[in-house]
Order: structure tokens, then sequence, then C-alpha cells
């Protein structure tokens, strides 16, 4: 058996993405990580139960509280705000928490290794939010060469990126075909509960629920 | 004034490294990792004093206490022995923990990037630790793509491994003329002191002092 280490936020990418990996007969080992973001505990909470659904193997729970003291990021620090989606924003967003998929592609490597993983899924996109450095198909490819040089030479991780150039409603449409419980997903940068519906990415999941013409099961505060 | 992140473990080559940084005109960011290694108390206990001895700006202590979860390293698993030093061994030794020095750079990255830091200083060689995939110039290299492309564009860090391909004892004279204080350092895989004398660390640092012609200040329970 294939076993694969899933990069589980419990967002609505990253699940879809456990989903997927099982589907292409990955046998998963579904990997959360915390990092202080305010809403850590309702994505723990989704991380769980998405694992727990589909099967996964193993859940490793992992808590990044350096993010916070380290800051930088409107995610992880409570004295800054976190902005409303701006329409046709090019710039960096301040909820870019600094190299922060590098760390947790670190851990899933060091993870796959110890349990002889052959592969590890990670739900990056580069299109939707193009103001991360660290979700560019250039990065990722380059990450792919460190993980080959910086590992045992018996060693034979693949990085495996199947949403890097889809958009939110594609990821969503192959979702609602695995049947992806999307009640039990949670993507709103602000809040653990109404999501706030204002942000960068409760607009962006709304946006593709409305393009799939589907609704949200979660509960908002406010829909635009 | 430039800045510098230095990864100081508190054993003798990251302490000289952090030396060497200053030296080079840099203000010291310095970053100490316990990640469930067995001498973790003394080695945090060797960092922080090299640190205030030598002037660093911050002091940042992490724990990355998830390695002893993921497991596969006699480092952190106490369930697995560390072996004695044995001449001419090539495999990979069982105190490799699987890509730890990725999930260090990485941290480091993110800390200079939050910080505006220009260099994050690592105290990797090839030579001593063979067996080690993550010592290679080649890692090394591959991860500064890693940097430039995952990190923001306006962002510029330099990684320094100015010992790359030294050996300990060029190490060691380097250290001895900048006044490194080695009795503040650490090396010992097996026990937070006396050092064992036996295991490979402690075997390649006391054949530098060897080398050298100097007396290790710290204490051993039995020399080869």
């Amino acid at each position: 058996m294939m076993k694969a280490v899933c990069l589980l936020s419990g967002g609505m990418d990253s699940s879809t993405l456990a989903y997927v990996a099982r589907d292409m007969g990955y046998v998963v080992y579904a990997l959360h990580m915390a990092y202080g973001q305010r809403t850590e505990n309702r994505e723990r909470e989704c991380a769980r139960k998405i694992s727990e659904l589909l099967g996964a193997e193993e859940f490793l729970e992992i808590s990044l509280a350096y993010f916070a003291r380290i800051g930088g990021s409107s995610l992880v620090d409570r004295a800054m705000a976190i902005a409303d989606h701006v329409e046709g924003e090019t710039a960096m967003p301040s909820t870019y928490v600094p190299f922060r998929n590098a760390n947790l592609l670190s851990i899933a490597t060091s993870y796959a290794e110890a349990r002889g993983a052959d592969a590890i899924f990670i739900g990056v996109q580069a299109s939707d939010y193009a103001g991360y450095p660290d979700c560019r198909p250039e990065f990722i490819d380059a990450f792919q060469r460190v993980i080959d040089l910086g590992t045992a030479d018996s060693t034979r991780i693949r990085l495996i990126t199947p949403f890097v150039r889809m958009n939110k409603a594609d990821i969503l449409r192959t979702g609602i075909d695995l049947g992806v419980p999307y009640e039990h997903t949670w993507s709103c940068y602000r809040s653990d509960g109404p999501a706030c519906g204002r942000c960068d990415s409760c607009f962006y999941r709304l946006e593709a629920f409305r393009r799939v013409g589907a609704r949200d099961p979660i509960a908002y505060a406010e829909e635009r």
C-alpha cells in the first residue's frame, strides 16, 4: 500500500485534498498544524473530524506556537487587524505568515521519512492567492529538490500538489464528486464561528460555492 | 547595521559560528531549538550563556517537541541506543533526525524575514558527518533557492555556511582566535554531564582539541 502524508488544516482545500489522496489509493497520514492563528480551535476540530470520516491511518497534530513569537503576520499577531477582502488587490496580504509553507513541508517531510511514506500532499494553489510567495509552483519544485537532497539516499518522497493550477471552484467540484463533508471544514481567518464572510478566505470560499451553484453548509455572520 | 539569525545549538561549532558572525559585523539574533534530544537542558543553558557573552540582540528559544513524536532517530527516541563512535563507518548514523536541518532553516528563515535580517548562519560541515544528507553543500544551495522563491519579493536573505568545507580542528582554531569560551559549550549526544567521551559527537570534539593541541575545558566521564 502506498502511504501519503496529507497536510490537513481543516479548510475546504486541504479537506478535499485528503479525499483526493485516498481516492488515488493512498493510505492517509493526516498532519494538522496549529500555529497560533485566531481560528485554530475550530480548524483543529474540523481536521480531526475529516481525518476520522475518511479513515486516516494516523492523525498527527503539531503545535507551532513559535509563529506567534516570531510575529510579522496578522494571522498570528492579535495586535494586527485582518483586512476585508479587496477586489483586485495584488500586494502581499497581511495574513502572509513568513515562510509558513516551508515550515509545514519540512515537518511533513520529517514525518513522511520516519513513516516510510511515498508522498506528501499539499493543497497550495497559485491562482487565488497570488500574493503568497510560498504557493508558487516554482517554490514547490525547489522544495522537491531540497527533499531529494536532504533526506536519506534510500528515501523517495514525491511532493504532490493536485490543486496548484486549479481555482477554488474546480477544487470544490472535485470535492463534491468525492463526497467531502464541507460542513466539517473551516476557512474564515477571523472567527471560530460564525464565519465573518468578509475576509479573503471567506470571500474565495463563498465565491467558489456561488460559481459551482451549491450552498455552503457552514454559518456566516454576514454574506456579501 | 547588518542583522543575522544564527542557529545556536550550544555546541562547539554553532558557538564558534555566532562569534564569526559577530566578527563579520553582524548584529546577532540567536535562535536556539530544542527538539527532545537527550541533552537539551545542558545545550539550552550553554546556548543562553554564549548568546549573553557575545552580546546577541535577541535570544529566541523554540521547542520542537514534535520530533520526539515523529520519531525515527536515536537522538530523540529513548527506546533506541546511541552507538559509540566506530572508525570508518560510512552508513547513516542512528542519530540522524529525519530532515532536521530543513526544519531548523525554515524556522530561521521565518524569523529572519520577520526581523528584516540579511543573513542566516548555520554551522553545517560536509566532512565530519558524511552520513547526514542535510549537511551537504548541495542541500544548502537548494535551500537557498527555496528561500529566494518562498519569501516576499522584497526579502533578501543569504544563507551563510562558513564551516561547510572546514573540519572541526579548523573551526576550533578559528574559535580560539576569536576567544570563544568553550567551557560554555556542549557536544555530547548521550549525557547532560559529564560528557561520555565515546559517542560520535564527543569523539570528533576530542579529536579536534587533540589536533589543535589544546585542552577541552569540559569534564568527561572517560576519554579514549
